[in-house]
């Protein structure tokens, strides 16, 4: 057992990519995820999952067809599934994600955007 | 579709009970807690499930049989399920649990400071 904790400025410091997200753990069968964001994604849902956004440095806005959601450092929310999203960050965000493994990040939108997975950092 | 943020101050200024996890967020089957602690917590292990702590702020100490790690605010760990482990912090620490719904904070050793499930804040 590895008895060291993780450090979420530590990792952030070893990335720079926007829209890459890094695996920084496992619980069961699913993952924490880094991600440093900037501008806008694009819109996409996931089907088979609900999906946690905590906003630890920056500003994150969350769109929804019929509204949105602003995070600041230390908040979070939870877009469930099947709901078509767009987050968006005008300045640079850094952000912890929490989805079962697998999870695609441009969900069923697919495109450039698209991530590789299981990229541990 | 409720378009709120989940602001973690606002939610711990919301109870002061040791010990005492409140749910603050559910995604799929499984839900983010917020608890206090101080003191030492009591030996006990998950035999389905690995557990996250996140620490906020303070320090928490996870004591296991073989060692133990310190978590600063930033820091997290996930405890592998069927190890046994003892939370402990000096002074008041306040940090975020990640876990499947149902989860009881005392494992297989209840007792006195076994808390009540799914009491959200």
């Amino acid at each position: 057992m590895d008895l060291k904790s993780i450090n979420l400025a530590d990792k952030f410091s070893r990335f720079n990519e926007h829209w890459s997200p890094r695996v920084i753990a496992e619980m069961n069968d699913y993952q924490f995820k880094l991600v440093k964001v900037q501008g806008e994604f694009v819109w996409h849902r996931h089907d088979d999952t609900d999906e946690v956004f905590i906003v630890i440095d920056g500003e994150l806005t969350l769109r929804f067809r019929d509204g949105e959601v602003l995070l600041r450092p230390g908040e979070m929310y939870v877009v469930p599934k099947g709901v078509e999203h767009q987050p968006v960050a005008e300045r640079e965000c850094r952000m912890m994600l929490v989805e079962p493994r697998g999870v695609v990040n441009t969900g069923d939108a697919g495109g450039g955007l698209t991530a590789k997975n299981d990229v541990w950092v």
